[in-house]
């Protein structure tokens, strides 16, 4: 059977096989050796994340890899219109502590893969409310969410298991506000790209690559013109 | 856990999660329903695809589907440059009828499609040979692929499983040589869209959609603001 990586997280991961999205481009470079499974839930924090895992990770065979996504909800601002999705960066450092502990215990060879949430741009989120914003302001600042990314990867530092600072990642670029953002959030192409990168080279630190893992059925270079089914014998 | 569609094929299969491929449209579109399993071996034809069906497909639980998209291999033809992937029409049709008996012996309830090669743009093949082209001619042509797409809908009328007649459906559309193709025989943006659609529309003939089937885990518009963690009780 063939491995798995599964992609868990709210709707970064959800929406990540739109077009140009992350989690195709993982299934493309994997491609003949890993089937990557999309376990994105919209609008979720590591609350609900935590009231949902068994029933989301409910199989017995240890995949390669998870990667936990989280952070983009749970930093929603408690005094803003989107509250009811905000969770205390304490109870967010511990919720992804909880996360980690059960994939751990489960799986205690996968590797777990936390990633960061992104920048936030706060003049756009104002176009793109979730539900009615009588206030004005936008419901996540930029500031904020940077605290919950330094909340991640010092979990991630904690536990012992990989990270992505896509926060510090994403800024590094020029005009990361319209180059890696859609709508001040969610991301775009170029943002998407920088995912796919990031999670690719995490993995390959710990020799998840194609370069090593073994491909699924001769490929067709391998395969004999003069006598094409010797590649198909004993397999 | 979540249902599953396999996508069993060749490098039209292999690449669809290459950006805006029909395999990566397919998991965003049956998100939080169905989990898409890419199962595409490049330049295999019906042949070496019998050869590894039972490694192909190991596991006990029926997916709901499995689409078979063989054939634009099969119709190489045997006295050009990529002879050593051709199989005879009449065996193409016993080998269909055997992937088919296959699936419907395992998994007696699992709905197939098999979609039909797609048509060829034969001045557009000789600028990307697989191999050493010595004769100059395309290793394909649209006609005798055209015959292979046919035989695929006889085999599916004869096993009352679902068609995609890719190679009608794609010449209906003008300048369809490159509109539809991307190298004369592999799929571009508009080409991948089509398939997208077909599978969508022929999975719907059987009741399988987004509209039908039950969504994994509660979604962000039901869950109360007021009373957020009332939508995980008993999950």
């Amino acid at each position: 059977m063939r491995p798995k990586i599964y992609l868990f997280g709210d709707s970064i991961t959800e929406m990540s096989f739109e077009d140009g999205g992350w989690g195709a481009s993982l299934v493309n470079h994997f491609n003949r050796t890993v089937d990557v499974v999309l376990r994105g839930y919209s609008g979720y924090n590591t609350r609900w994340a935590l009231k949902v895992i068994e029933k989301v990770f409910d199989e017995e065979t240890a995949p390669l890899a998870v990667t936990v996504f989280f952070g983009a909800n749970d930093a929603c601002l408690p005094d803003r219109c989107s509250a009811f999705q905000h969770v205390p960066i304490d109870e967010y450092k511990l919720n992804l502590h909880s996360i980690v502990s059960f994939l751990k215990g489960r799986w205690p060879t996968t590797q777990i893969v936390l990633i960061s949430p992104p920048p936030i741009d706060e003049p756009t989120r104002l176009l793109y409310p979730f539900i009615e914003n009588k206030l004005g302001l936008p419901e996540r600042t930029n500031e904020v969410a940077g605290n919950y990314a330094k909340a991640s990867l010092a979990v991630a530092a904690e536990c012992g298991v990989l990270a992505v600072d896509l926060w510090t990642r994403m800024q590094q670029l020029p005009g990361w506000q319209t180059a890696c953002l859609s709508d001040g959030l969610h991301l775009s192409k170029t943002g998407n790209e920088i995912v796919f990168e990031e999670v690719v080279e995490a993995l390959k630190k710990k020799g998840l690559s194609v370069e090593t893992l073994p491909v699924d059925l001769p490929v067709i270079n391998e395969i004999d013109p003069n006598d094409p089914l010797k590649s198909f014998e004993g397999i």
